[in-house]
């Protein structure tokens, strides 16, 4: 049997630990979309207390994999208390090895940017927008029992991912929300290099993927869903790479509701994230509801 | 100017992150007794809330840095909240390379055990008793403005170094824990490997870092401190490295308090560690006031 005819939803466990009443749970599995084994982790509350918990998505950000926010977040104290489930993806393709694919942090393995890639030899796995999307919802929901509704969240590039997947699906998350997102990645470093790789030289392709342009564009304009986006004003790639005002002029251009904080000393690693993720559970909890 | 004649209590601070209001820094500094340099990190609560910090010490675990506890634990929220300053030594010394030092996770670096080697060529620069004790604890004072008393606590090969510094010397902290102690290392592997090899074959000298025989022998009877223990019973470690009954026994005999408490399904992890985290953080604090 060729592996792309694997049934995606069958899960290897490959890890379980207990943790604040609920079980953490890592899970390898065949993805037919990017056409490679994949990993993600799972926090699940105690299922006593909450036989159908909700279902939120977090994306990580550049080099991450799917257990940075588990490891460092602090997420699951609260989740645990609020009945929430939380799923973390991997960041990109993995086993594979593409020309390049593993020579920079901010490009291939580890930085996927939730797109669906056209550029050879990318487009035949790098397709994390519709791995996110649509094939590991359809995993998680064949083998755990949550509530119907879902939301997203993400930090970086996975800020970016979250975004930009609930603005160009309304109705789809209940809520979204962000930590130091990259905002407009057509028009800083990381994006530029990544959507050449990715999506090729033209540039009107690429506004699909940048939140910035899918707002002045009217996506989401059919729920405006409110983007819950925190800022650190000590993030050292805020000027360059993060361009939070951007978000904000869009914003206030087309008339999208943002609630953005800016947070005084915070920086761009995941000390900011637990700082402030008891915030983001409780937003995405009560949206759920 | 040869590095030993260095001030040990000059700091090099290597990184500093905002978190929760207060801030986390990692610091390096020349041991004099270790003779290497040496990297610890620091949680310090907001300073206008908490202008003289209570002091509260980590130990590590095998195979940990000064980082795993500030990154995993998620300390940090009710660390700000109480005004702990939490120190967290390195678990070896570092930047040698002794024959076999790098060979196991479980002898040489990142395993020194918290015990003053006295066999060749270890002898040198194992001296973790000595430096947890003593020398850092008078860098981190000459540095930072925090209160009188201190109290400590530890994981695994650190939560046996915990328990052996409060019982060896009593009246030193107001309060002692541990999560998954290494509670009688002179007969399991991990303790009968790294004594062998740090102190030598006479077994004698072995039991003064040794929880279960210091206890029985009597130490710590002028203050008998009371020791808070928290033991997954799902861990991997239990049955033969841990042996947390051999404590239980120990204090049982010798009438010294011990405040135990089995947790049903939890393992070794940091994901025990953080969903228990803020019971020690209070126990400790309350009797730092």
């Amino acid at each position: 049997m060729s592996q792309s005819s694997q049934d995606v939803t069958v899960l290897e466990e490959l890890s379980a630990n207990k943790s604040f009443g609920g079980v953490y749970k890592r899970f390898r599995h065949y993805s037919r979309v990017l056409d490679c084994p994949m990993i993600f982790g799972i926090f699940l509350p105690e299922q006593a207390a909450h036989p159908r918990p909700k279902l939120l998505w977090w994306l990580s950000g550049l080099s991450c994999t799917d257990e940075n926010f588990m490891q460092k977040a602090g997420a699951h104290r609260l989740a645990s208390q609020l009945g929430l489930a939380i799923v973390c993806p991997d960041t990109s393709p993995r086993g594979l090895d593409l020309p390049g694919e593993h020579d920079a942090y901010d490009f291939g393995s580890g930085a996927g940017f939730y797109l669906n890639a056209t550029e050879a030899p990318w487009r035949d796995h790098y397709r994390m927008y519709d791995y996110v999307l649509e094939e590991l919802p359809q995993v998680v929901r064949a083998n755990f029992e949550l509530a119907e509704r879902e939301s997203i969240f993400g930090h970086s590039m996975g800020g970016h991912g979250a975004l930009v997947l609930a603005l160009r699906n309304p109705g789809r998350y209940a809520s979204v929300s962000a930590f130091s997102p990259i905002v407009n990645p057509t028009a800083v470093p990381w994006g530029e290099k990544a959507f050449s790789g990715y999506l090729g030289e033209d540039r009107e392709s690429w506004k699909q993927y940048d939140a910035c342009e899918l707002i002045l564009a009217g996506s989401g304009k059919s729920d405006r869903l409110a983007l819950f986006v925190d800022q650190g004003e000590a993030d050292g790639f805020l000027e360059n790479q993060l361009k939070t005002e951007r978000l904000e002029q869009a914003c206030a251009v087309s008339g999208h509701p943002l609630w953005l904080r800016r947070q005084p000393g915070y920086d761009h690693s995941y000390f900011f994230i637990a700082s402030f993720v008891d915030d983001h559970l409780r937003y995405h909890a009560e949206r759920l509801d």
